[in-house]
């Protein structure tokens, strides 16, 4: 049984999917104090060893960082908070006149595991460039103006997202590292 | 003597300004871990408890935002990173076609003061607009393109600037609190 400590259900969902086949997972939504200017790798990590030491009970955390180099790396790791104030339109904005050259982006998600061994950290990333509009209906958060080999996230159905997002290849190489882990048990 | 943890010298020498008559003030460059999604009081309180957990002796932390409403209340508490990366133009970009009405901005300081009895905070505020473009060579950060009645902050001189700035009000509020307990020992 893993609980993936999240406010967020689109990303429980994502995660759960991923993970179908090696246990119950459930969603738990407990506030985590992050740290500021630091890596996602080392958010992530904090938030687990967090959680773990109130819930006692194997889990994940999870934090993603969407990064602009032509706005040097913003919003990077306060994608959220970003989101949540400016939103789409506001990077839009930014990026207005910008060429395709200057919209490249990638996201990158740390998967923080912890259980009573520890906590290990798995990584996620995806290259892609941010659309001159938004676009498509599924997803959530910058889904829509993320665009991938010529559509959004927001245009993708959740397998195939699933197949290539940030977080589903941080939550799979979690995956992999558990089920060997398991088999050597 | 007191020690303010900061590496932005601009920041130093507004503060020693005002407190230049309490004793010796120093600068101290040490990096204290931040919490995220906080209040910036909060946030400034546990930069001085781990400040002083270090250095044990009597110092002072700063934490800064800038509020703008119409972008619900974006940059915030992360006035520093976004200053580093979109800066003032992307500030002034995302504002295009803004209204007077939609420039309305503050600025707010929370003052941490810490020494063997415990945490004192201290907050400061400055109400204004963000201007069209920026305007002024005195000062830092944001200050060419925040106004407040007419003028914005790099147009003034620094003691026109210390006498109304959301730092240096917080830093008064701390100095005459300071003032009153020594003379109560």
């Amino acid at each position: 049984m893993i609980s993936v400590v999240t406010g967020n259900e689109h990303k429980f969902c994502e995660i759960k999917a991923i993970l179908s086949d090696i246990g119950e997972v459930f969603q738990v939504d407990l506030f985590c104090p992050e740290i500021q200017h630091a890596d996602i790798g080392i958010i992530s990590q904090e938030k687990a060893r967090y959680a773990y030491s109130i819930l006692k009970q194997p889990l994940i955390t999870d934090d993603t960082g969407l990064f602009i180099p032509s706005l040097q790396g913003f919003p990077g790791p306060y994608a959220a908070f970003v989101h949540d104030t400016i939103g789409n339109s506001g990077i839009l904005r930014l990026l207005e006149g910008a060429s395709d050259a200057n919209r490249s982006a990638w996201f990158e998600t740390a998967i923080a595991y912890a259980d009573e061994s520890g906590v290990m950290v798995f990584r996620g990333r995806i290259d892609g460039t941010i659309a001159y509009e938004p676009r498509g209906d599924h997803g959530f958060g910058y889904d829509p103006i993320f665009e991938v080999d010529g559509m959004t996230l927001a245009e993708m159905e959740s397998s195939q997202k699933n197949e290539l997002s940030h977080r589903a290849r941080g939550v799979m190489q979690f995956h992999d590292w558990f089920i060997n882990r398991e088999k050597d048990t």
